[in-house]
């Protein structure tokens, strides 16, 4: 018998990721839709884009470290 | 008697593209509503498309690199 | 009696469909909704929608390969 082999970490980042994608998700769907709303302040909604979207990015990355980190 | 086999890898990587999955499709559902309303700023909705959907999609991906690395 | 068996990587595929399975429903959804908004941008937003269908496509049928990747 070998059963289901692996690291239970890869279950980890999967979980770390679905969050984060559905909030990148609203995040950006939104500035489009603000963008077309008032295209004049264009620049500044995509720099809030940037700012936000990095601030949601770094929880599916940190999936991954978690695994580094937990061993 | 073998039981279940395989690698919990597989269910990692599927974890992982639930939420880019639903993120991507409403980035891409709000862009093409946002390029209705105003199709003259279309080119900029692309762009910040292609550039949110970098952001997600890369997640997703990892999904696949996490099986990788963690072994 | 043998108790459950078969090859997780099943498991891990249908988890890969359920966020890409969304994500496509929302953006040919919202396609149809812009289309019928601005008929004159059709071509465009049909343009996008085969980008943003194929930028997920790919993350379900990655749920395939992920069974071959990781044995």
């Amino acid at each position: 018998m070998e059963g289901i082999t692996g690291n239970i970490a890869t279950v980890g980042y999967g979980l770390a990721t679905i969050g984060p994608g559905i909030g990148l998700g609203i995040v950006i769907g939104q500035t489009q839709i603000a963008t077309a709303r008032q295209p004049e302040v264009a620049g500044r909604l995509f720099t809030n884009m940037m700012i936000g979207a990095a601030l949601i990015e770094v929880l599916g990355l940190l999936g991954l470290v978690a695994g580094l980190m937990f061993t």
